[in-house]
């Protein structure tokens, strides 16, 4: 059944989807007011479940593009994502059922419900990375064999590009430099695909498990409970089933570099015992480190929290002196494919390690003390 | 009356255009060689003047985009200019009338010729810079007020890109950085307009122009004549009415760089007595200077030219050793108007000089021995 969603929702899922962020995935914060501002205007917007779509429905996403670092300065008119979706409508000559999110972390858990505030369009429950990824062909539908293209991009002055592209790696590198050139953040819609195409390749119910996560964490602090505890618990009853703490400390070092239209870094938490755990990011976390050993690695979460209210911390707000426990999650079983992994692995980031399960990685700092 | 072009009239025009690219446009070689066989294989071209244009015509240009040094290593595979004028009538719902070259200089006299054998069009014997210029707003077409956008962009793989911008800078701006992630090059379509348009913002017969300039030099040639001096005769039959040999000497020093999609340096010519000429260029040549004193500058023509044949070096070609003569030539009234030379004048190029026409320049030496 079609659900509505309330502020309150909005106010969760804006953290529960910086926590799915991984780091990354741009400010929700600025989003939600995005979101917020268009339902006081035009009425609520409507969540549609996965099962609930149409096979020929017609569904276009739509998100933001760029660097979290340029995002959270250079803020959205509001309809640019209409704007990118219409355009793509009309080069398609066909109408949108639903939009969708290709990202449920950060602010593109949002951006598409902005859209659909505005148009009145239903919004999918499902979106294309089960988390957030800094590329365009990092995404399930792209592993599940979705054409990314035709794809529009949008910016705050109403200039356009509609890209076709050969394959869905060339559509990312056209659209990241046509973004940069729109000054490092754009509006966008790809990967537009009928009703039974969309229930192939998506992640299903991960907006509703932002708000859940949000949601959790909000109800823990108001009753005083850990909310590291209250997290893994809520996670244990979804399909990122496995959370766990992998180091708590103090962030004693960030580089930081908004280079090639991405946030590119790394960052040093120290723990009370002078251990350090090294992450290393691209907008978001890719692999957390401890004297060279892997504690956590894409496409796993790794999100980086303050110690004590859980409050999901992004790679460009990340600083010195920030008193953090960095959890790592296990996404779904359709994240870790070995098609998957070829796409959003640890090798698409050029890492050398292979991809570990957090599971099996934790199992083992138990077993050997 | 329509004429149809030779394979002596293509010959003829990739040296005429050589000539009216200023150093740049891109070596016509190749352009000419891809127009040759898709005549082979299509049949002749018709060439259409401004004049012969219906006014309800529907005009579509084509050309290729990018720094000359790299079309000579990445070479079209020949009907991209092609995807990119029907990516562009599909986007618009509306077929071409005819084609017609944005810049007569260099390899873009020819781009047209080639859309023009392989669909069977017309090509209209006009243009938009009566030169080479490395802008996309460096036309008449945006001087007198046409729309560059809907654009189309295509590569060799057939990636394409539909752009339409707030304004004819954002056109180059954001057309730019596609070509630059296409390789450094591409074919475009841009400035659809109708007839009227045409003739109202056009530069009359600049492709039979660059036939005559070739002709011209083949025929000195062939009778022994000095070739330099048959072009001002030339020259002076035609709206660039004014030619002259302003330098001749050796090059000495040549910087040159690709660099954001140009090529972008400076040359040194010494004379037999030792005077030193600087040409500097953004693709074509922009400013001739003696001891810091302006010989020449943009938007009339600075042509290096073989000191002997009088055979046109493209900026991309310029190298130590070679013995050169340098003339200047006028360039026609509509493309020395106020408007037009605060599109396409010294300070579009950041030099500090004003625009002086090289008769008045040329005169000033005469008289002051």
């Amino acid at each position: 059944m079609p659900t509505e969603l309330s502020a309150e929702d909005l106010l969760d899922l804006a953290r529960g989807a910086a926590f799915l962020g991984t780091g990354g995935g741009g400010d929700p914060y600025i989003g939600r007011l995005m979101a917020e501002a268009a339902m006081a205007d035009h009425g609520p917007i409507t969540l549609l479940g996965l099962d609930e779509l149409k096979d020929g429905d017609f569904v276009i996403p739509t998100a933001m593009m760029g660097a979290p670092t340029v995002m959270i300065e250079k803020i959205p008119r509001g309809d640019e994502a209409v704007q990118s979706l219409r355009t793509l409508e009309r080069h398609l000559g066909r109408r949108a059922d639903a939009t969708m999110p290709i990202e449920c972390g950060g602010i593109n858990s949002t951006i598409p419900l902005v859209v659909g505030a505005l148009l009145g369009l239903p919004v999918v429950d499902a979106d294309g990375m089960g988390r957030a990824f800094p590329e365009l062909q990092m995404e399930t539908f792209h592993v599940y064999g979705v054409a990314g293209t035709p794809m529009a991009i949008t910016n705050e002055y109403g200039d356009t590009a509609i890209v076709t592209t050969r394959d869905n790696r060339t559509m990312e590198w056209l659209a990241r430099g046509i973004t940069i050139r729109m000054g490092g953040a754009s509006l966008i819609a790809e990967y537009a695909m009928d009703g039974a195409t969309a229930k192939r390749a998506s992640i299903p119910g991960t907006i509703s498990l932002g708000v859940r996560i949000g949601r959790c964490l909000r109800e823990a602090r108001a009753r005083h409970a850990d909310p590291f505890e209250a997290l893994i618990e809520t996670l244990g009853e979804t399909h990122y089933e496995y959370g766990r703490v992998i180091f708590a400390g103090k962030v004693t070092d960030v580089f930081r570099r908004t280079t090639e239209g991405f946030a590119k870094g790394n960052a040093r938490i120290e723990s009370a015992a002078g251990e350090v755990l090294e992450l290393t990011f691209q907008n978001e976390h890719l692999v957390a480190r401890v004297d060279g050993e892997v504690r956590a690695i894409v496409p796993d979460l790794i999100c980086v929290l303050a110690a004590e209210t859980a409050e999901p911390i992004t790679t460009e707000a990340i600083r010195y002196g920030q008193r953090v426990q960095v959890m790592a999650v296990s996404t779904p079983p359709i994240m870790r494919t070995p098609e998957a992994l070829a796409v959003f692995g640890p090798a698409a980031f050029g890492l050398d390690e292979e991809f570990r399960p957090i599971e099996e990685l934790a199992s083992e700092r138990v077993a050997t003390p």
